[in-house]
């Protein structure tokens, strides 16, 4: 495909030079100079011969990207735009995309919003599964997608099929596991496994205030229950903020069901009611992640594609209008 | 030394072993007939020449140790003996030391209820901050507690110096760090950092009931967050209902922590409201775990020890009545 990202920071400069290496015509803009500068660098370093390299690349990475300094030269001739920038700066890029006849998708973190501002134009949300630590265009990592889940949202109305079934091809030839789902059930589900958990590292982090003991004696589970915690507030704010309606009541159940351990801890025998209690958690713990099950061909259709993600399934492959795809199975897979 | 270790899992099992390894004399003693015949195994395996091993094994697994069949067997002769076993299978323990002379340790992980059953006895109770996942003694290892942090309880009634200061000796020596504090400052702190973080990864793994998509679309920051949560529920539950008055009032303390979030996630403007409140958190883990600060030379006295382990320091060494001690520093050490 010729693609267009706007955007090159962690997630757009990894996509650019994904698409880049599974051989896609890719221009890629970013509104910071020093960016596309060193977008440009390495795409020309890229071009040069690769050097003996006994790391983990397996995939060759070409250097056919272009960088535009404006979005109008980065989407000209492209069929589809990828729009890599966080979610306040959509608006904008939007404006310069006015007569822009192909496709539009996105990679931000929650979808509501987006799948609202892009209301009548010919648009699918997504959003990979993937990121890390580090940010910008230096970190970016072609492989950074293997293997991650990319969530395609489909809307009962407005999602037109034939754009949707494109864009997972796309990914899934990109090794992605390419998951099919509403902007609503995205956006709650991203608040109990992402957005959540940031919040309660933060809270659980408040116990080193004015006690340096604890600081001192923390060590496993102080460690693994915090770690999100360290990442700069605003961008925690803005994830949590941009999707503050399903974060706020997935929080209140949380809280729901710390105050019943709470209870139980104030109970004639707390450790029989607690044990009673946490059963449930650690069942559902243990069983996670699950184990690949079923797979299975079927014609994609709106609503057997949305009762494949609500069941956890995920398309691996699409040719014409069939798609591959694969459920969770019952056992358990690695840690 | 000449001491005895009674109930040989993995901290028992490591504790034998490692005072084996740095040459004292050491008896054991399981309830468990299986677990004796392992720990007897192993020490008959010991005495063998070392073969070559590439592995991180520095110190010498030597293999003086004895395993006896009976509690009174296990300690006649010895000076210290260290209660390896279950909160609840401490009275039963004691009923056979009744008329022991020598000085009683112990190894579980909430100190009031233990303080409170050895009152009137030789006793100085104390808490290793290590452990994994697997239990029992073919999992234990004598390098279990290098560097780790072992709270040793001083009263400022009732705990005699000397036998405070025999047992500071005798585990810097093993290369961890002792922590002096009251029963009462290490069971607030270890809810906030141990038990509590254990509640709060299991209210997070709720999530996954009924919601399959949720368990397709967990990546990092839900592992990190939940991976505490799998451990089996009998055992969170002893240890937070052990110390029940503690961790509910912790938990107490996350949840108006959380709420105060969720009503930043109804603020006119929750982005910049919760990017605020966030920041102290996220300051307090990027600053967690501190690197090593001041060392002094100290002469042993209650309140000065007590002093140090509230500022979040330790005792490095002993010697006659002297201590060398380290505080935290302000800066930053590893993740």
């Amino acid at each position: 495909m010729n693609v267009a990202v706007i955007g090159l920071g962690l997630i757009g400069g990894s996509l650019l030079r994904a698409l880049a290496a599974h051989g896609h015509r890719v221009a890629g803009h970013d509104m910071s100079r020093q960016t596309r500068e060193e977008a440009r660098s390495l795409a020309r370093a890229a071009e040069l011969p690769p050097t003996a390299d006994p790391g983990t690349r397996t995939i060759p990475i070409k250097g056919d990207w272009r960088v535009a300094e404006t979005i109008p030269e980065a989407v000209a001739g492209t069929e589809l735009v990828v729009l890599a920038v966080p979610l306040p700066a959509i608006p904008g890029v939007l404006a310069e995309l006015a007569g822009y006849p192909g496709l539009i998708t996105d990679v931000t973190s929650v979808k509501g919003p987006v799948r609202d501002l892009l209301r009548g134009r010919r648009f699918v949300g997504g959003h990979p599964m993937a990121g890390k630590e580090s940010s910008g265009f230096l970190a970016s990592d072609p492989h950074l997608f293997d293997g991650c889940a990319w969530v395609l949202c489909l809307e009962e109305d407005g999602t037109d099929l034939a754009d949707w079934l494109a864009l997972a091809r796309l990914y899934t030839a990109l090794g992605t596991r390419v998951v099919p789902v509403t902007a609503a059930a995205h956006d709650r589900t991203v608040a109990e496994i992402s957005h959540v958990p940031h919040l309660l590292a933060a809270a659980l982090s408040t116990v080193l205030a004015g006690n340096p003991l604890a600081g001192t004696l923390a060590a496993g589970s102080f460690r693994d229950g915090t770690r999100v915690a360290g990442t700069r507030p605003e961008l925690i704010a803005a994830m949590c903020g941009g999707n503050a309606p399903a974060v706020g009541d997935v929080l209140a159940g949380i809280v729901a069901e710390l105050q019943s351990y709470g209870r139980e801890l104030a109970a004639p025998d707390p450790v029989a009611a607690l044990t009673e209690r946490l059963r449930t958690p650690s069942d559902l713990r243990r069983a996670w992640p699950a184990a690949p099950g079923e797979t299975a061909e079927m014609t994609a259709e709106p609503e057997a594609l949305l009762a494949l993600g609500r069941a956890g399934g995920w398309v691996t492959a699409v040719r014409d209008d069939k798609v591959s795809t694969m459920r969770p199975g019952s056992g358990r897979n690695g840690s």
